[in-house]
């Protein structure tokens, strides 16, 4: 069926499951994060949030706060003086200047010795605000009468768009003229995207379904709050942050206090999860606290904080029309899209309009999309950014499309699949891909091919509940960032891998069995260590599922030039040749001459010793990687409805991924089984929702649903490898697809189950009931 | 006169004295050492000191000590457990076991919440001593009924040679039968050096002059106390030491308390001087404690510690016999020589007794050498280990045999010194050396061509003093060591050197140096930065005038790669060949189209970013060089003698190095003022004073004395440039030479003066007065 890498090849390491480096020490609770880092006379920093949508702040009294024993300092936005403050960058411009602009908006942080004694001053500073209009909803605030969900200036205004007429992109990547549209100044980008012709589109086409979609915000709900420790030191600050990237915490730092990005010292250190949220929201603002107090200060979020003042997935709409002809040729995709990017600009909706291009072939597409601006916290990235919310209204629709024209579901998605050759929806010219290899693989499975006979297998205690069985596909564009490693030899005659990278999800382990097989060792023989900003080989944020695939061909590269180090040396230490030689067991040996060897150890003291003679194995890497491998996903889902309330059971879960290459089996299918189970928050469980006023409405994980253990069903990952030309042994990203299809594929087995088409999520068995009574 | 580098070449960077990378913040106050590093819930540790200098433990009652308020434990070489107690290495066995060896010797450590708190604690240990006899000099030592200076088990004794017959090593290298000698088992080690027939040669000698001098051990008076911070974590122990060598700290710790070298995490932290006398002390004992409680722990030595349990230059005595013949030619050197370990081994008597050899070509040569063990402080390394107290015997006996044979001093020097091709003391066929471009150096300065009208200028406060002139000179091997660098472009066009060497008087500097050559661009372009043992590139510690030599050549490869990389990333963006390239205040131009260009900043944003086309910049340089170069100077000094108290002043130094190329001038004269001042201290000021019964009377700075700034004169130093073929742009070692022939030079200038021998140093008014009385 498909071309995979054979997992019968001579590699030593990389295609075996192997355990995660640092597992032990997580499961034990051995693991230090940036919050648990201490510093003697570290003072603890608590935000003051604002308690309106959208209000002036006439006056900020910190006195009684600063009267408290233990406070140390009350900082406002006037008083830190960062410099960015007053700027439409939330994270250089953490606190509200003159307007609180969401229910959550720190307007000032109090420092303290103790966490006890910051909480009391934040309690205690006093803020005169005068209300102002709120919008909230994303559509209302397009219009153009809408309240303005943040006074700007009118640079900041022409420069984000605001109603003024903006360039199009069409097929050809020729800019042409676009006609002005009344839009509100909440609108801080647009874009259009098109190809063929829409109008033509839509006239060949036999069958034409129209939807529009709704989301909610969803927060990344990594384990670890947002956290950072920063300490003062004699040539600038030393930081422990829970960020996704060393180097941009530097820069972000750095540009806050006007300092130059030597003097900011980013260490590596432990993340406990992060998901796209951590790419930069606390440091700028503790660093700054930092350095104008000059003593060592810590910020860790509550989860309340998080929920507040975090940087969630952004709400979207979709209103999307599909075409296709009778015999299941997609002809026509017309989309207006609206994401909503919260008080500050940043959404990406042109990517959340791309993603809804990415899937299928089709010749006719029209795509606008908006990012506003509301009353609402500004969003951040979320694992595959925009792509859940796009393939929700995508794959609900494709499932109505082939509803109405009679169609095999899975054939309809294999027959107008993008393949190999075709223009992506990011204009790219697609390498080989795996998406209809991915749909042949669900295809085949038992719980397709037996679907009928399936849905009649149910648990006893839902007898009565309507089965359905949805699919949908999804995938991922993926990227590249160039990247630099370094791999030394020890004195025990183990490697170890010097690496600038965040460790999220396995990515050292990962990491170590690359460098393994480079180096022709186990993986027992490699260590992963992390450098922090002062010294690090160059790699950029851990995310956008590019870092196995950026990063690995360099730690390969810096393993197989330590092993050529390590052959040089024996060679002479044998008086062999390089090409005669092999290791083993922790020994060069010469090939067919057992007796005549020399252990790495050996090797090790002759070249890291006073007098040595041999240089120190010192292996170094490099890697830029041209082009990304899309990555694609498809998914089949087996749900039970309960008629009478609307609640959804997920029974069943399969999902095909091509992943190029599985460096670490368990790993990768680790990554699909959460990605799944996020997923189905987004489905089912999540959403941050507002009331009116902007007042949100689920603070708290009281309020805000996580998906609990006993609502996630077994998940059957199964990994398909059409191995990519440029990742490390044909590896692609793996992080961000699951996540993808997960809501599409559920709604569109409840339809199956119950004959309505859900067009919100979460789908909560209110909106399930509600939809079930509308048909 | 000499093949030295022309200063006038085309050099950038190399050759020009820049100030010290880390001056603004040591003159500041604002570097932190590893006593400043502070944790949370960290403790202090402090030492119960024997102050018998040798005694049986009968007991050590805790109770009174762990009673105090803030004392969190006390800990004796029994309840510490660590892997090496009681064996002969004292940094494995910091704690006495059943015996306290010398007045100073810890027997407890007290660790409490606060310094105040320890203190308390250290006096409240109850320790009952039985006193045991007391060897305290090493002449007596050596008799084979001596007092044994330490309880040994029958093992240890046959290993440390006590007695017993060892093998000598001729000059062909051949190991002979020795006949049997009667020696204590206080002697730990013996070597005998043999060339010729020393029967012979003295048959030969015209002349003989025959003497013996004896010396005081010396401390190495470093600024910083010994202090050392250790923190433990989920992942082993972190470690800032006040240590010379990160590895060899990470070595010694995992030794003592049975972890894997990975498990020690030592940071690089700068240091406040060493001299030798930081390579390795209380790093295991601190790391065994912190191990023990699972609690940061600070050690830092009080300045009294420091004199009483540090690890000072050994006494030594030398009986040294030299013929020549009428004509001025050498040919013979006999002599015996004790090396004083104090309590445990390591004082390298016969690196000492070679150093007999280093300096001139003699024929006949037998030289034996004895390391004994007594009841004091055990000794470590200072600035040229064992050759200022060598080259004080050797030198001033070639300036008495001078004196007999009525020949020029500097003729006779000259006349016999080493040459390349000749063999040296160590037994290393010589490369180009500068000995004898030294020596001439000196021979035509003006203080020694008109010495007797020199002799006449004196001050006017010092009229009625006698005034000499004397000369010496003296080396130093060398050494090498492998050593491995990196070199990375930063995002604002800087470079950054990556190093894990421990700066010693200004060594990044030179680093940074040599990376700005090895790049084309100015030292203000370039950065030092230090890694620790987890991810550093191997590099040995700092000392042994081997770290701009060995370390170099890997810092100039890392910056030439760097540049090659550079250069090719710009050949891409400006569509030329690499070799029509050349970088220009921070760009990259094409050679004669001055506007064809890109800066180094453009080409960092094109290798260091998300989707960047180009790899990072990341150099790698990797050096081992075969052999060492010695290094020569040699030195002129004026000084006045107050007849009437034998107080000496020193009014005029000249001192002429061979350094191979100055890397930096200024600091290369810096060393040399240095290692001059530190010699002046041997030669008439310091040294550490017992009585019979092993008290030292001079533990703290009132009674030892070092020279004060009025006790310096004016140094002229010379830099002689005969350059290495191996060092970088021909560098040499510089930092141990310039100690060495001080404390000769300064006695033969008392001769001169007021014709009386000291053959004892330090050369204080009473020992002066008392050998003038003699004469």
């Amino acid at each position: 069926m498909t071309q995979t890498v054979d997992p019968n090849t001579d590699y030593r390491a990389v295609g075996r499951s192997t355990n995660r480096l640092d597992g032990l020490e997580k499961v034990t609770g051995r693991t230090r994060y940036a919050g648990d880092i201490t510093a003697y006379g570290m003072l603890h920093v608590r935000l003051v949030l604002s308690p309106y949508a959208h209000a002036r702040i006439v006056s900020i009294d910190t006195a009684a706060a600063e009267a408290i024993p233990g406070v140390v300092a009350v900082f406002t936005a006037k008083t830190l003086e960062m410099a960015g403050a007053g700027t439409s960058s939330r994270s250089q411009s953490p606190l509200a200047l003159d307007e609180a602009c969401w229910c959550g908006h720190p307007v000032a942080v109090v420092v303290a010795e103790s966490e006890a004694a910051a909480e009391d001053g934040a309690a205690a500073v006093e803020v005169d605000y005068d209300p102002l209009p709120v919008v909230v909803d994303p559509e209302a605030a397009l219009l153009p009468d809408a309240p303005l969900a943040r006074s700007r200036s009118e640079d900041e205004v022409s420069e984000i768009a605001g109603g003024g007429a903006h360039a199009a992109v069409s097929d050809e990547g020729a800019e042409e003229e676009e006609e002005e549209e009344p839009l509100s100044q909440n609108v801080s980008d647009k874009a259009h995207i098109k190809k063929g012709d829409i109008e033509v589109g839509l006239r060949e086409a036999d069958v034409v379904v129209e939807r529009t979609y709704r989301t909610h915000p969803v927060h990344q709900s990594y384990l670890e709050p947002q956290s950072i420790t920063v300490v003062p030191g004699p040539s600038g600050l030393q930081v422990w942050a829970s960020a996704q990237g060393l180097y941009e915490t530097r820069s972000s730092i750095a540009k806050a206090i006007n300092l130059p990005e030597r003097q900011i010292h980013v260490e590596s250190v432990p993340i406990g999860g992060a998901f796209g949220g951590k790419f930069g929201l606390l440091e700028p603002l503790a660093g700054a606290v930092a350095y104008k107090l000059r003593r060592p200060v810590r910020l860790v979020y509550t989860r309340q904080e998080d929920l507040l003042a975090g940087n969630p997935a952004p709400q979207a709409v979709f209103k999307l029309k599909l075409g296709a002809k009778r015999d299941g040729t997609l002809v026509a995709l017309q989309a207006k899209v609206i994401f909503d990017a919260g008080v500050f600009p940043g959404a990406a909706a042109s990517f959340g309009g791309m993603i809804l291009a990415n899937t299928y072939n089709c010749p006719n597409v029209d795509i606008r999309a908006y990012e506003v601006l509301t009353n609402k916290v500004s969003t951040g990235a979320y694992r595959a950014p925009n792509a859940p919310q796009s393939t929700f209204a995508l794959e609900s629709t494709v499932d109505a499309l082939c509803n109405e024209l009679g169609v095999d579901k899975l054939e309809f998605r294999r027959k107008n699949a993008l393949r190999e050759g075709d223009m992506s929806g990011f204009r790219q010219r697609l390498p080989r891909i795996g998406l209809v290899e991915c749909i042949e693989r669900i295809q085949q499975h038992p719980l397709w091919q037996q679907r009928e006979q399936q849905k009649t297998v149910v648990p006893d205690e839902l007898k009565g509940w309507k089965v359905g069985i949805g699919v949908a596909v999804g995938g991922w564009p993926g990227g590249t960032e160039s990247a630099a490693a370094a791999c030394r030899l020890e004195k025990d005659g183990t490697f170890t891998v010097v690496l600038g990278t965040v460790d999220l999800t396995g990515s050292d382990t990962s990491m170590a069995l690359i460098a393994a097989e480079g180096l022709g060792l186990s993986v027992a023989s490699v260590n992963v260590a992390h450098d922090g900003t002062d010294t690090m080989p160059y790699s950029g944020g851990t995310g956008g599922s590019k870092t196995i695939y950026s990063m690995g061909p360099a730690v390969l590269k810096a393993a197989q030039d330590a092993r050529r180090q390590v052959l040089e040396i024996a060679a002479d230490m044998l008086e062999a040749a390089v090409d005669d030689l092999e290791i083993e067991d922790g020994k060069v040996v010469v090939r067919g001459v057992p007796s005549k060897n020399v252990s790495l150890e050996q090797i090790a003291n002759s070249s890291m010793n006073f007098g040595a003679p041999y240089a120190p194995v010192y292996g170094n890497g490099r890697s830029a990687i041209a082009n990304a491998s899309p990555m694609y996903t498809a998914h089949l889902v087996k749900v039970a409805v309960d008629p009478e309330t609307g609640k959804v059971r997920v029974l069943d879960y399969v999902a095909a991924q091509d992943v190029g290459y599985a460096i670490n089996p368990a790993e990768v299918e680790g990554q699909m089984c959460g990605g799944i189970t996020q997923g189905l928050g987004w489905a089912l469980f999540e959403g941050m929702e507002y009331d009116e006023n902007g007042q949100l409405l689920t603070p708290t994980l009281m309020d805000y649903a996580l998906p609990h253990s006993q609502d996630v069903p077994n998940i059957t990952p199964l990994l398909v490898e059409v191995p990519s030309g440029r990742g490390p042994f044909g590896a692609k990203g793996v992080g961000e697809p699951p996540v993808v299809p997960v809501a599409a594929a559920v709604a569109n087995a409840i339809y199956d189950a119950v004959g309505a088409r859900l067009e919100q999520i979460p789908m909560t068995p209110e909106r399930v009931f509600t939809a079930m009574q509308a048909e």
